[in-house]
């Protein structure tokens, strides 16, 4: 793997990361947006991000709990985080943000990180393959759709994965490695030793999974619980602590729920057409998480969801 | 709740151990067992218990980590732990193993621990239901049969609920109370407080619920890693270290399918009957999973399973 060119594409929560953990590691970052529009709305995310890492490192001198995975195995002296403070900086100042492909296309790798739309997706693989150079290689970090929905549009099936991150990469350093039938296992692997490269633990999936590994697991656990729930089986706060008792975890179902948000677990479980009707364990349970959306317990980020999270 | 006398019908692995617990927390327990060579079978499990109890105590002095959650909330001081080893002794020479209905049925609660076979449990409920005091209240701690299924047998029903213990309750100490429609409510919650008294955490369930909250959702979510291996999406060790990273479990399913047993697993697999068929899922995984079992590899009572626990 000799990357040291890298576009991310689209400024979002998880584009904004992967692009700043990237040059936090020494990569070359460009990050492509559609528009000037989207480039004011992504610097505050930069700024935000420069915020936390030097705070959670600072945090780290004292605090070995407070160290993050994705800054390195292990936590170094103060000295060694010191520089590490310097490397965030250092990552910050370099950023390049952009709205032309010409731009983004001078790189070794591209991560598409833009809107979960298909059409979008495919337009803007379309207009990128036209500027970019021949050895390119394109992850997308789409979390609900195939590389093979998209590896042609790419021009470069061969050269086309999928890159799946999780929300605040610093701390929840994995990243899913996922090709499609036609990926070259050669890209793969350079795709695996780049995850690598920016503080990531390699997951390989060695065929398309909807969902990669870790949601194939996490929906039907938390449609499980959901239903036992929405069924007046048990209260939220006994299913999460039979699930801690029972197993050692340190968070049940429904803080697992009030993490993700209530307004993501209402979306995935409408999706199921059974949830059109209210005498469904589908329709009850979108009935129930509705009521506490619409009353704002939609989770941590709203103080209250299953739990409450005031001081 | 002013239960003293407590009967466990059964000695088999959780039968000994409600026993012993209740005996150690103090109650004053009698041990019903079908015939002379089943009391024979079951004299081995106490003594190991005895065994099992008194080290971890003696352990727990010098390692907080030995501590097991049954013994009480708080680790006492040496002389503390000391009392408790002679309570164990106390229990251990307290209790009563007898083939008698009569004295089986002198008895403020019956606990029934018998074999997962409803003809048996059918006769034995409705030939001590001849002996049994009208005061006696009965619970289950059957794993896959729900108590309606039994109330009328019981000639009590009002008085039958199930009360469903984790393998290790000294240490893994949780209670799955659950009535049928017909359970008074008084006696649910005479239940809840022997639960309580004997140093369990009451799981209360509010109906009636096959595989009770734990196995509802410990089963689903095996299912699906399962899959994810059956399929060839990845490797048992990439689908924990997925789990554990994303979750902050301590543990994947793999490693928990080790502990529950492949051949458990196995063994609720092949009761769908898609895995018949070998093109299915469930095909896949029952033949992976026999594959397993026919090399021995059954779990972590074997030494090895999904990993290996040779040392």
């Amino acid at each position: 793997m000799d990357f040291k060119k890298v576009t991310v594409a689209g400024g979002g929560v998880l584009g904004s990361q992967i692009a700043f953990q990237s040059a936090f590691r020494g990569f070359d970052v460009t990050v492509w947006l559609r528009s000037d529009a989207s480039i004011g709305r992504a610097k505050p995310k930069f700024e935000r991000l420069r915020t936390i890492y030097l705070q959670t490192l600072e945090a780290a001198k004292t605090n070995p709990a407070a160290w993050a995975r994705g800054f390195g195995p292990e936590r170094p002296d103060d000295a060694g985080i010191d520089a590490l403070k310097e490397q965030v900086e250092r990552a910050y100042a370099s950023l390049k943000l952009t709205t032309s492909y010409d731009e983004a296309a001078d790189a070794d790798l591209v991560i598409e990180s833009i809107a979960e739309d298909p059409a979008q997706k495919i337009a803007f693989y379309q207009e990128l393959a036209k500027h970019l150079p021949e050895r390119t290689v394109i992850a997308t970090n789409s979390s609900t759709m195939l590389p093979s929905a998209f590896a042609e549009a790419t021009g470069r099936p061969e050269k086309y994965l999928a890159l799946h991150f999780a929300n605040e990469i610093w701390r929840n350093n994995t990243g899913e490695v996922m090709g499609h039938a036609g990926t070259g296992q050669a890209y793969y692997d350079q795709v695996v030793e780049f995850a690598e490269a920016i503080g990531m633990v390699p997951l390989c999936l060695h065929k398309e999974q909807p969902g990669y590994i870790l949601n194939s697991m996490l929906v039907p656990f938390l449609n499980a619980a959901e239903a036992l729930w929405a069924n007046g089986v048990a209260d939220p706060e006994t299913i999460d602590k039979t699930w801690q008792l029972g197993t050692g975890a340190p968070a049940g179902p429904f803080r697992i729920l009030d993490v993700v948000g209530l307004t993501t677990a209402y979306n995935i479980v409408i999706m199921d057409p059974r949830s059109k009707d209210p005498e469904t364990v589908q329709g009850k349970i979108a009935s129930k998480l509705k009521a506490k959306i619409d009353a704002g317990e939609t989770g941590v980020n709203a103080g209250k969801g299953f739990f409450d999270y005031h001081k």
